[in-house]
């Protein structure tokens, strides 16, 4: 082939998956994948592109800055790569009209692409966690949606997380009964959003600024920032503004959410209610929902709420829907933080190493390599001629745990020497039992 | 949101996945995954997106003319969709040389594009699936990556298949032998590529066509097509033409690489030596493979071989290189035709249909649904308020295979009934049992 060199190097924002990381990856994949089963969710996978059209006036219009446009050569379509995993399920569901039975549980564990400037912990091509429930407007959807997210995060080994609950219809209602005209709630949306970073008088300062009146942001802080433990915080709202519908419509969803919540055996210690929680501006329209990790206060690894209307851009009549997005790549950043990857999470599929200990024995070891795999043991095998000291520190040095030996002797006696490299533990055993033996020494 | 309304629809020659079909792929997908652990290879994972100059002047010109490009708003990188997943590994070997040990043995299980035009069974996104050994020049990895290919086909159930060998040294002197000029030895490759199409008449009318002497056709031809059992197709070859060098290698290569597999317990049976097998034009430097179904015949569902220089490309010296790719989507498709999926991937992850007798039990039947999935059982339960027999004919209808009924009376004794839905069996057992019963009643 030619001569020139091309350097190796990737997009901005993007990253390669080296085995190491991809094993700890798939391991986070498939706990994750196995709770969504637990709770009936299943598999859907839409492709990467999508028509322009699908994707285009979903976002809002900075989003939409992020989105990669893609051509071939003489194509005439408008495609996007996938933004999210939201529209794309959306579409689906106004595709599928007929092979679809309601309720549509699916989940899409898939990658998506923003163009967003590159930063520690911030990708171009990153993947999304979505788990979603179509065609229930009752709570028992919601609390589903909330007990995957419990579940997942505890069969991951989280050792503390809270799900911080809140309701669309509740921001609207104190934000109408504080006296925030209609043209100011997204204004309220966007500081109270920044709660959490800016705190409570950031969040003053800042509506003042914006020119909302100092008693109105006043009388909404106090009823946003009642701190009740559990469910205390509705009661508070309750009195305060129940006799306003949406106030009344939010406060009985919320209840009922934590009726099912109780029932599903989901813990009270993982949920709260929480006022100051917004979830951006997008399209929910019903509950919403987020979970943080507080101690250490490292911020957000899942949200998601009730969005009926989305589904409605796609097919005649919209249908109520409820869901979450896992942030997983965060997820995954955090699993090495806690140290929660279990032992067998080791850097190597591999389990044992079979050694060439001369050309004169190759034959053997190549075929003890193929018996131990027909016996279900992962077997890496040395390839090239090597001496066998090279070989054992190959071995160490790719994390493999245990190296089988086959000398002439051992040949001639059709017997096997295994050893651990963790403790240098070394057994002979019959060549029909080495499988056996090497799973006992690994468990 | 807006009242507009969108047409959902797909790019051309793109597909969704819904779950029964996602089930099905990622069955495939799984033992392919297992089987590749067995030898060693571990998982690898590129960005979807490459730079440009990554993947242009690999392919060819046609095959280039198929690659999506991909820009965002005021991005200036030149970006393209990943074509196959060769070149990237390339890259990979190149970008990483102090991160990897060799050998290097990883699969990639990744969606490529390619803008074809769309027919039956041709997509434009679909997934490509391959094994690759980086470092080792030996046949021991040629024969390896046989190994994993015949293993895989056996683990997934394919009643019969024959794995191809060829060797591009053999081509080429095969070529030189005849009498074909170097200039004609790509018209050669190109003909002789169509023999299971057109057959041998077919290849000798064309090669004559495109100028080449009839002469030297005929000496050709009775080389390629020398059509003995096992490796006595070598014992042909190299009679006529072993003291050319690179016959002599080629030939050597093969026979230690059939050696090899003998000693991998690969049965001689599933694989033959066939002059016939090109491979198309790429990178081939050495061995050759291809899997083809004959009975019927249904073409090819691997392919792959040995390329020694493309990693030269992204590094000062290259590396020897030999892999495979398992016609993935391919094989998704013979799976149905074959019937070779177990019972257990039927439709659903869904292993109890809880359902809800009426809204005086629905918290019970919410905590049996907990309790059940706290145990492992995989669960659907009834989220809205519905007739019991809707609610059964919902279970059937998705294939859900037992359903779990919890009246007022079961709720005041503590127990649950069950019913299978396959046979209508039906067991009545304590609460705490169920999930237990259950499992049994699946098995």
């Amino acid at each position: 082939m030619s001569d020139i060199k091309i350097k190796p190097r990737l997009p901005k924002g993007m990253r390669d998956y080296l085995p190491q990381e991809m094993l700890k990856r798939e391991y986070v994949f498939g706990v994750v994948r196995d709770v969504f089963h637990l709770f009936g969710f299943e598999p859907l996978q839409t492709p990467v592109l999508e028509l322009n059209e699908i994707l285009m006036g979903k976002y809002g219009e900075d989003a939409e800055k992020l989105i990669y446009q893609a051509q071939h050569p003489g194509g005439k379509e408008e495609l996007a790569l996938r933004y999210d995993l939201t529209v794309p399920l959306a579409r689906v569901v106004g595709q599928y009209q007929n092979e679809i039975n309601l309720p549509f549980k699916r989940y899409q564990l898939s990658p998506v692409w923003r163009a967003e400037r590159p930063q520690r912990g911030r990708y171009r091509e990153f993947y999304q966690c979505d788990a979603d429930i179509v065609g229930i407007g009752e709570m028992s959807a919601d609390a589903e949606i909330i007990g995957v997210v419990v579940t997942a995060l505890k069969k991951l080994g989280f050792p503390q997380f809270n799900v911080k609950i809140n309701n669309r219809k509740l921001l609207t209602a104190i934000g109408q009964y504080s006296g925030v005209s209609d043209a100011q709630l997204g204004d309220l949306y966007r500081s109270v959003d920044k709660f959490d970073k800016i705190g409570a008088d950031g969040v003053r300062k800042e509506l003042v600024e914006r020119g909302i009146d100092t008693d109105v942001v006043a009388r909404m802080m106090d009823l946003i920032i009642a701190h009740e433990p559990g469910l205390g915080n509705l009661d508070v709202l309750e009195q305060a503004m129940g006799s306003i519908p949406a106030a009344e419509e939010g406060i009985r969803e919320l209840r009922e959410l934590a009726a099912y919540l109780e029932d599903s055996l989901i813990s009270p210690e993982d949920y709260s209610v929480d006022f100051t929680m917004v979830r951006g501006l997008g399209y929910y329209t019903g509950p919403i929902f987020e979970t943080v990790i507080e101690e250490p206060n490292l911020g957000s690894i899942s949200g998601g709420g009730r969005y009926d209307d989305l589904i409605g851009l796609f097919r005649k009549e919209s249908l109520p829907t409820t869901g979450t997005s896992l942030g997983i790549e965060r997820i995954i950043d955090l699993m090495d933080l806690f140290e929660l990857y279990p032992a067998h999470i080791s850097g190597t599929v591999i389990q044992a190493f079979v050694t060439v200990f001369d050309e004169s024995t190759r034959r053997e070891s190549t075929k003890l390599a193929a018996e131990l795999r027909g016996q279900g043991i992962n077997v890496e095998m040395q390839l090239e001629d090597r001496k066998l000291g090279k070989q054992f520190q190959h071995a160490d040095r790719r994390g493999i745990p245990l190296v089988a030996v086959l000398g002439p002797e051992e040949v001639t006696q059709g017997i096997v020497k295994l050893k651990r490299l963790s403790d240098g533990e070394e057994v002979t055993v019959p060549r029909a039992e080495a499988a056996a033996k090497i799973s006992d020494l690994l468990s």
